[in-house]
């Protein structure tokens, strides 16, 4: 029988409606068979000997006498750093100038590896960049918000094969990610407590949704997922943001996000997906009622109009059923 | 140079950045050249001779002694009109019985038309039918909003050839759709004014934007259009709610509607898009604060990790461009 969930933080709802799901294994996701890329291309800006086609580093980790990771500028970033961000009211309309900072993490200088298949010592020097960049971008003080994300593969919006995920700060927070937060507000002035901290805990003692559990973090399909097999990792700590963690807590998100994407990877056949880390905006690092995770999207489905009209999306793949499959999977994790 | 935009009315913002886009008539807009479909398909369940395949209509047009608009229940329904929409909070978990009202709009016997291809008389009769099933569903006390959406082609998330347009009617009204609904309420009450109404009055000024104007109706390429070619048709009389629009208004509307459809197809390839119609939920047809319209995706770009994580849209194609390139196109109409 269908039902409608609420997401407890942003009051989201959801339609679960598995009964007209495939079986998880027989899900189109994309591109399949994808073709194994080579371990490089002469074409790719990204790949070692190539390091002049993108713009100085403002980051560079080294293992082995090599470039590890690289931080660049994105060359062709939607925003720029040298616009100004001052806003100007005509009427109705009301622009600002495309200030903003873009950037790329080069995640290995290899081009034929991707975030989940990387040593796990490898992945956390990538989440190691991001934590850097985000304190050092968050700092500026005309950035207000930082977002760090990974597409992979064109359903997730790339086209771009070598392993990289991307960094763009605004001085803009934007409604959609204010309005979840006020909801977390009013419930922490209501109850005293963090609604993301309530939910975890509340994920935990279900254990029927969860996917990898570490002393640090847990990972799991959320009660109202909104597309199929969404997962999202968040540490058991309570913090705002992700810029705060512990160097303990990056090696260990390292291992569960590996972990978990491997889960993906061999159970959903290789799908596009997006991941998103969401973190306090700056200056709000500290405050009680927000709490930093990681959310992946698998690229499976379309939302059509009714999820683009009404923002109620409906989930084809129960949030149980999805965890149980995952769970399954083998991983050399 | 890139700029930031902000939607008068939901404080949503978009990044227009159109040194990267592609020559409109360049774009990329999917599965091109989409083949002919046959006039009839002995395998379609909405041609005519297949009628005891769907459930028995809800409501049926007739024009020269045939059906010419059929609406039936929606077979595949992600909700049911027999369960019940009681709500069960445990814990952090809240649900509800997936009741609600799913529909489907057969818009022709002709499997080989399209909204925008049919005679004019007849994409009355189909908004005619949009409207009475709107009046009636919403009546039902159960039913808080009533969505009513048009899916075509694979990337608009139907595959389902025969011209058809759906309606879904829940007992809830999710965040997506009252957050911006609090925008306007806050506006009328320190201004006095339907924010929607100043909206189309500044684009009607500008003019820059407008693609047709008619005595009851304006469609435009929005100032901050999240996506390439995105277009809204408003009324310009002010009221809430699309089932009080006059028989002259939706004869305008069937004119104004299929002159904007066709210079997508004309122009963008017969791209696959959504439209959908946004309208005051029940019991709220006559507050002061809303305003009715129709908003028309072409599904051109795709969103990835940076648009799903800040809700920011980074839209290639500058507003003023994609006007002037659709008022271009010569249509029929």
């Amino acid at each position: 029988m269908p039902e409608f969930r609420q997401n407890f933080v942003t009051k989201e709802w959801v339609i679960i409606a598995s009964e007209r799901a495939k079986r998880p294994d027989q899900m189109s996701t994309g591109l399949e068979p994808r073709p194994q890329p080579p371990a490089f291309r002469e074409d790719c800006p990204f790949c070692p000997g190539h390091e002049d086609r993108t713009p100085p580093p403002v980051m560079v980790s080294e293992q082995g006498g090599q470039w590890a990771v690289r931080v660049v500028p994105n060359k062709f970033a939607a925003l720029r750093s040298d616009e100004r961000p001052c806003r100007e009211q005509n009427g109705p309309f009301l622009r600002a100038g495309g200030f903003g900072i873009a950037e790329v993490v080069i995640e290995s200088p290899h081009h034929d590896v991707t975030l989940e298949t990387l040593p796990l010592g490898r992945v956390e020097l990538v989440l190691r960049a991001f934590r850097s960049r985000h304190l050092a971008i968050a700092s500026d003080p005309r950035i207000n918000l930082v977002s760090i994300f990974r597409n992979y593969g064109p359903l997730a919006g790339t086209s771009l094969e070598h392993p990289h995920s991307q960094i763009i700060a605004t001085p803009i927070v934007p409604p959609h990610v204010r309005d979840p937060w006020r909801h977390a507000q009013l419930h922490f002035d209501t109850t005293g407590r963090c609604a993301y901290c309530e939910m975890v805990e509340g994920e935990l003692a279900a254990r029927v949704r969860v996917l990898v559990e570490t002393p640090h973090f847990v990972s799991f399909v959320p009660y109202a997922a909104k597309t199929p097999f969404e997962t999202r990792i968040y540490p058991k700590r309570h913090h705002a943001s992700f810029s705060w963690a512990s160097d303990a807590e990056v090696a260990d998100l390292a291992k569960v996000l590996r972990d978990t994407l491997q889960r993906m990877r061999l159970g959903l056949r290789n799908p596009d997906y997006n991941f998103i880390i969401r973190s306090a905006g700056s200056g709000d690092e500290d405050v009680r009622h927000l709490h930093w995770y990681l959310v992946i999207i698998p690229k499976i489905t379309t939302p059509a109009g009714f999820e683009i009209g009404s923002g109620i999306y409906i989930n084809t793949v129960a949030p149980e059923g999805a965890a149980e499959y995952l769970r399954g999977v083998q991983t050399d994790a």
